[in-house]
């Protein structure tokens, strides 16, 4: 960050710090990437034209979702997919949470979020770090693992607003990462995810009301629209919450832009109301970062 | 554990580990101590009668919940409330959790759950780690800690049939109590808890419900009935939630017992099925104990 970049950010802080827009795509995810592409972009720019300065995509938006397709739709980074990523948020001002992608690098695949700012520059790249291998026996068997790799890092980065932690749908079911990013100081929790017509309606929206009761941060998701057709159906459904484990917005299973105000005095709010933050018991249990690796 | 304990224990592990039945007795808790005891006793036998072999008793049971009533409540331990515990534990042949009480040792009171086996020994106290302290401006405001002092331990006890890990109320909003609890083998946590007419219906079900998920055990809550006359109102409403995050049994706000069968296969189908157990990325982050101190 150059010294002109730090006065703005500064000067955000002071005058932005108290409420900003949120936005979430949830993107109708075709077998066409071109169109998912411009789709995307179309709406990322809909949605600042709206107000919003963070912008949330779902995870797989330029590919369906499928081990059968990772290999087909994977793209190295930088690339096409994130060079539409760039653009979008440099065109409309904007933090850009791209969902995710197929991310081929050194012959293996991954599973991969990149983050761009309103200058349209790389800010993070998040690689899923618990890879999404389930079997409900006559309900959906899923083996992301046959052809993914994962990823070896947390993820942050800040904003003139508020700090925001990056997972990847699967990611969401383990408590620790939620429980590492809020004591670093993340007041938002962003997870693109694509759950399916099982876990959807079972846990879906208890593990986000879950991560932003338990850590008292704003947690949103990105889901693709339902594709009824699709191999893999996806819940859609995405949702924010606030820090009372309240749902803000919601989206039902069609493609659209859910917008929600995250409003961090109410965050301060509620951690003076009921203040976990201060009471845990450091001097009995820890939740540690044991490493931070690459990948 | 003497020989032919040992022997019937291993007896029970092998016929009995499927499944049991659980018991949660709602408790209109008055100011009579007397009449407290002898309810409680009278309902923890009718629970056995119906084939329960764990019984849950609910916060501060022998007293009405407030910090002008504990320092005239508490007891030392052990005293009239747990000696009553020991012998309903003993007559009904059941591993009695007794939710809590008032307890004076030393000049200090503490909110404590004395937990008996079928014997009527004593098998552990659970002294609250967390004390009860918050302050939402126009609906509660509640300091705990104006009389009482916080325990210094976790609290896990074997049955025949799985561990059992213990939480007092507002222990429950401490993701990590849980998190050891059923790393270190855990299948069923039990939180005696009275929450109140604001944090009942914001977070009483949503915190257990997140419990049972993120860990895929079993929870069972113990309120006080509600009381609407009394200082404190308890929401009521003790809930039993299963590994995939279900309620399987709850309470309205009359005194009541409920049932829940806890089905020890299904727990295992849960995590055979969404494997989160093995799949933790320990190589990343940790949740440890830092100690067990006393208390």
């Amino acid at each position: 960050m150059n010294q002109s970049d730090q006065t703005k950010s500064d000067w955000s802080v002071v005058f932005c710090v108290a409420e900003f827009r949120l936005a979430v795509v949830q993107l109708q995810v075709t077998r066409v990437k071109a169109d998912n592409l411009s789709r995307a972009r179309r709406l990322v720019k809909e949605a600042a034209d709206e107000g919003s300065k963070v912008v949330l995509l779902p995870e797989c938006f330029n590919s369906p979702y499928g081990t059968s397709f990772f290999p087909t739709y994977a793209e190295r980074i930088p690339g096409e997919s994130t060079q539409m990523l760039s653009e979008a948020a440099k065109e409309s001002g904007v933090y850009l949470v791209g969902g995710s992608i197929p991310e081929e690098d050194g012959g293996k695949l991954y599973n991969s979020c990149v983050v761009f700012g309103p200058d349209g520059g790389m800010i993070l790249k998040h690689r899923k770090i618990h890879l999404f291998d389930i079997n409900i026996p006559g309900k959906i068997c899923f083996q992301e693992s046959e052809t993914l790799s994962p990823g070896n890092s947390l993820s942050m980065f800040d904003t003139p607003y508020c700090k925001v932690g990056v997972g990847i749908c699967y990611d969401m079911r383990f408590a620790e990462l939620a429980q590492l990013y809020s004591r670093s100081g993340c007041q938002l929790l962003v997870y693109p995810g694509a759950f399916n017509m099982t876990t959807g309606p079972a846990h879906w929206e208890l593990l986000q009301r879950a991560r932003a009761l338990d850590n008292q941060v704003f947690v949103a998701t990105a889901s693709p629209a339902r594709d009824e057709t699709a191999s893999y159906v996806a819940w859609g459904h995405s949702t924010v919450v606030n820090p009372w484990g309240e749902v803000i917005s919601k989206a039902g299973a069609e493609e659209t832009i859910i917008y929600a105000n995250i409003d961090l005095q109410h965050l301060a709010d509620v951690r003076q109301q009921i203040p976990i933050t201060s009471q845990r018991r450091s001097d009995l249990y820890s939740v540690a970062s044991v490493q931070a690796g690459s990948g």
